[in-house]
C-alpha cells in the first residue's frame, strides 16, 4: 500500500501543486516549481505567517533584503569558514555523498552506529561493499560572479539563510523604525545551499524559501524569549490544523548545532520518510550576540543598542525562529491528507480522498458548479463566481458529472462547493456543500459572500 | 533645489523604505534592501497585482517556478546566444561600460548622435578625451555552479526573466489546471542580470523582481489580445493613482526589440532621471510562438495545444505583459510625493511633505496616537491599535508633539491618524485625521474598523 507521503506526492504532482523544475529537459534535482494550486497554498502560508508574526505584532517589523550580498558578509558571519560538509566519493561509481548523511541512514536502518564507520556502509546505488575516499570539507555556499570579469573580485555568494540580511541592517531598522529591544525583524525569501544530496520531494532542495525572525533582546532576557518563541512557533502550526501527535521537539545537543548557536530546538514533523519518519520542520536558535558581534568586529559599524533610559550600551542577543516555507507546505499537505468512505451513485460507498486543510490555507476557497453545462445555468453561475473572485481564489467547473466535480474539489481541499441548479433560476439560491462532512445547505445567492467569509476565519 | 526624484530617494532611505544592500561593508551596487515600510509597500503592490491579474480573472492562473533552471532551458530560449551587451573599457581607468549606454547618455545630453561614435565620448569618471577598447560581447546571464564539482557540468544560470519557467511548464499547467487558450499564467519572482552599470537607485539592479504574465492565444487572436493587454496594464497604473501625464507609450522599433519579440510597447514613466526624464516601467511584447516553438524543438516535448472541438493542433502565440516590481514601486513613490503649505503652531504655514499614495498601497494604513504619553491614554490607545492590527499594518506612536507625529505619518503616506485624547476616556470616541486634506472627524471607537475599511477600497 502506498504511504500517505507517496499519495500526497502523487496528488501534488497530478493536480498541479508541485512540478519538477525543468521537467521537459530531464528535470533538475535542485528545485521544484509550484503550480497554480501550489502557489496559492504557498502564498496563503506566507500571508498567514506575516500577519501572525509581523504585521499583527507591535514588537515586530518586516524586511526584504537581497539574495546576493557582499562576500565580506559571509566571511564575517563565519559561513565561508564553517558552512562546510564532509564529502566522500564512492570508488565504485565516482558519485559523491555527505558522509554524515550516509551514517545517519545507517543508524536509521540498523538502529545503531556502524562499528567501523564508513567502511561498513555499502554503495547506495550498487549495493556493493563500500569503498570510499577520505572525507573532504565541501562548502555549502552557492557561488556566483558579478561584474565584467569572472574572477575573485566578482565572487559573490547566494545567501544560505535570510538572517544575515537582517543582522547587517540592524542599525538601519532601529533608526528608521525607531525600535528598541525586545523587538524583532521578520523576513520571507529564497535561500540557496549547495546540497550534495537533495531529496525527499520538496524537503531538501538547493533552492528553497525561508520565513525567518531575528528577535533582539537584552542578554538577560534571552532564555525567557527563547522559551516564548518555541511556544509561539508550535502554537502556530497547531492553530493551522497540524495534529500535535505529528509534531515533536528535538533539543539539539552540543556539537550538533550550527556554529552560531548556543541552544537550538528543532520542531520536527512526522513526514513519514523511508527509514526515518521524522524530519526538521523548523528550528528556534539562541544565536547569542554572535552575529552582531562578528559584524561589529569586521565592519566599521557598531551593531549595538544604547538604552537612553538606563545609559546601558549592549550587543543584543538574538532569538531566531527559522521556518522552512516549503517544509511547512509539505507538512500541511501530509497532515491534511484524508481518506474516508463516501456514498457513490450505485448505493454503495467509495473511498474518497480529501485534503482537510484549514480553510485559511485552502488554495481554492470555493468552487461554483452549475448542475450541468447549460446555457441558462452557466452564465448565471459564472456571474456568481466572478463576484466571489473579487475576494477569493474561486474555481468554476461545468465539465462532467457533479459527483466527480465534488471529488475533484475535495482532493485539493476546497472548503465549499456551490451548486447552481435549475431551482436557482427561480429562488435565487444555491446549494453549498461542505468539504469535510459533505453536508449541504441552501443559501440565498446574495448571502453567499458573507457565508464564505464566515467559513474562512479558521481555528479548529 | 532638489528634484522630486532626489527628495524621494532621500525620504526612502531615511524612513526605511530602501536601504543600500550590505551598507556596513561599503555596499553593493547590485541590489537594494527593502526596510519595514518598503517591504509593506512592495507586498501591497504584489497583492494588488495578483488579485487584479491572476486571482480575480477566470482566464488566469498563477505559478512560482525556480530561479535556477537547467542550462538547456537558456540555450533553447536563445538567451545564452543572444542575451549579450556590447562592452568597452576605458583605457584611462580600465573600467568597463556598455557602449550603447554611453551613446544614449551622449544623445540625452547633446540632443544628437556623436559624429565619430565612441571616439567623441569622454571618460565618464575623469572627463578625459575618450580612449576605448573595441566593443566586446558580454553575457548578461548570471552564472552559478551546483553540485560537488566546480566545472562545466555544474554550470547553471540564474534566470534573467521569470518567463521561461512558465513556458517550460505550459503542458503541466494545461493538464493540471485544465485550461485552454486564451488563458494566461502569472508569476512574481526574482530575476538576475549581470548589468555592467547598475544605477538610478532601484531602477537598474542586478537582482530585481518581476511580475510577469504569459498569455497564450490562438495565433489569429494575437494582435487583439496584445492591444487589450496594453490597455489593461496602462489602466492598472491609473487605477492605483499614477498621473496619466507621467505615463507614455513607446512602440519599440524594429532592430531594438528583444530577440523573441515581434512587437513591443513599453510603458514609460517620467521618473525625472538626470539627462532623460523617462524610463521603462514595463513592456508588453508579442513573443509569437518563438519560445514554445524553441522548447518544442530542443526538448522531446511538444508544447502545443490540441483543440478537441475544432480538431486543430497549434503552437499558441504568447502575449507578455512584463512588469518590473521595484520600478513600479519607484513610480508610485515619485508620483505620490507631494509638498503643500500647512498651518504650523505659530499661526503661519510650513511646507508639508506627504505621500499621496492610494490607500491600498500605503504601507501603514493607520497610526494610533495618544494625545500625550500618559498612563491613562497609552494603554487604551494601544488596545485600539492591537484591534486594528488584526486586519492592517498599524503604527502606534506616543513620542513627541502631536503635530510632529502627524507629519511623520504624512511623510510615509499613512491615510489615517487616529488621535486618542482625554475626551476619549469619557465618550469612547477618537479623532480621525485624513492625510490629504488634514480634515478631522470624531468617530466612535467601535466604528473605527469599519471607517478604516471603507477608506481603503481605493479608486480615486
Amino acid at each position: 500500500m502506498a504511504s500517505t507521503l507517496d499519495s500526497v506526492i502523487t496528488l501534488a504532482k497530478r493536480r498541479g501543486f508541485v512540478f519538477q523544475a525543468g521537467e521537459i529537459y530531464g528535470g533538475s534535482r535542485s528545485a521544484w516549481d509550484y503550480g497554480p494550486l501550489g502557489v496559492e497554498l504557498k502564498e496563503n502560508i506566507k500571508a498567514l505567517w506575516w500577519q501572525n508574526f509581523v504585521r499583527g505584532r507591535e514588537d515586530m517589523v518586516g524586511l526584504d533584503s537581497s539574495i546576493i550580498l557582499p562576500r565580506r558578509v559571509w566571511e564575517a558571519s563565519g559561513h565561508v569558514e564553517t558552512f562546510v560538509d564532509p564529502l566522500v566519493e564512492s570508488l565504485h561509481t565516482n558519485k559523491r555523498y555527505r558522509s554524515d548523511h550516509l551514517i545517519e541512514a545507517y543508524v536509521a536502518k540498523h538502529g545503531r552506529e556502524p562499528e567501523n564507520g564508513l567502511a561498513d556502509i555499502r554503495d547506495p546505488e550498487t549495493g556493493q561493499e563500500g569503498k570510499w575516499t577520505e572525507p573532504q570539507q565541501f562548502s555549502g555556499l552557492v557561488k556566483t560572479y558579478l561584474g565584467a570579469v569572472d574572477n575573485e573580485e566578482g565572487l559573490h555568494y547566494l545567501r544560505p539563510e535570510t538572517a544575515q540580511g537582517i543582522f547587517v541592517n540592524f542599525n538601519n531598522v532601529v533608526t528608521a523604525a525607531r525600535k528598541k529591544p525586545p523587538f524583532g525583524i521578520g523576513q520571507i525569501g529564497k535561500a540557496f545551499r549547495n546540497e550534495i544530496t537533495p531529496g525527499n520531494f520538496i524537503f531538501r532542495t538547493r533552492e528553497f524559501e525561508q520565513m525567518e525572525i531575528e528577535f533582539f533582546v537584552h542578554p538577560d532576557d534571552a532564555k525567557r524569549f527563547y522559551d516564548e518563541w518555541v511556544e509561539a512557533c508550535w502554537d502556530w502550526f497547531i492553530d493551522l490544523g497540524i495534529d500535535p501527535d505529528n509534531l515533536r521537539r528535538f533539543d539539539v545537543p552540543d556539537g550538533e548545532r550550527a556554529h552560531y548557536s548556543d541552544a537550538t530546538i528543532d520542531i520536527e514533523y512526522k513526514f513519514g520518510f523511508q527509514g526515518s519518519d521524522w524530519g526538521e520542520l523548523m528550528g528556534i536558535a539562541n544565536r547569542t550576540d554572535y552575529d552582531l558581534g562578528r559584524h561589529t568586529d569586521e565592519s566599521a559599524t557598531k551593531l549595538q543598542y544604547f538604552d537612553q533610559a538606563s545609559g546601558d550600551r549592549y550587543t543584543p542577543y538574538v532569538i531566531e525562529p527559522s521556518f522552512g516555507l516549503t517544509r511547512a507546505m509539505m507538512a500541511f499537505l501530509v497532515d491534511a491528507y484524508t481518506e474516508d468512505e463516501a456514498p457513490n451513485t450505485k448505493g454503495g460507498t467509495d473511498t474518497r480522498v480529501f485534503l482537510k486543510l484549514d480553510p485559511r490555507l485552502a488554495p481554492v476557497k470555493a468552487a461554483v458548479l452549475p448542475l450541468s453545462r447549460n446555457e441558462k445555468l452557466s452564465p448565471r453561475a459564472r456571474e456568481l463566481a466572478a463576484t466571489l473572485r473579487r475576494n477569493w481564489n474561486v474555481d468554476f467547473d461545468d465539465a462532467g458529472a457533479i459527483g466527480r466535480r465534488y471529488r475533484r474539489q475535495d482532493e485539493v481541499g476546497t472548503p465549499f462547493c456551490i451548486t447552481f441548479d435549475f431551482d436557482s433560476l427561480d429562488d435565487d439560491a444555491v446549494t453549498i456543500r461542505k468539504r469535510d462532512d459533505m453536508s449541504q445547505e441552501r443559501v440565498a445567492i446574495a448571502d453567499v459572500p458573507a457565508y464564505i467569509a464566515a467559513g474562512l476565519v479558521g481555528g479548529n
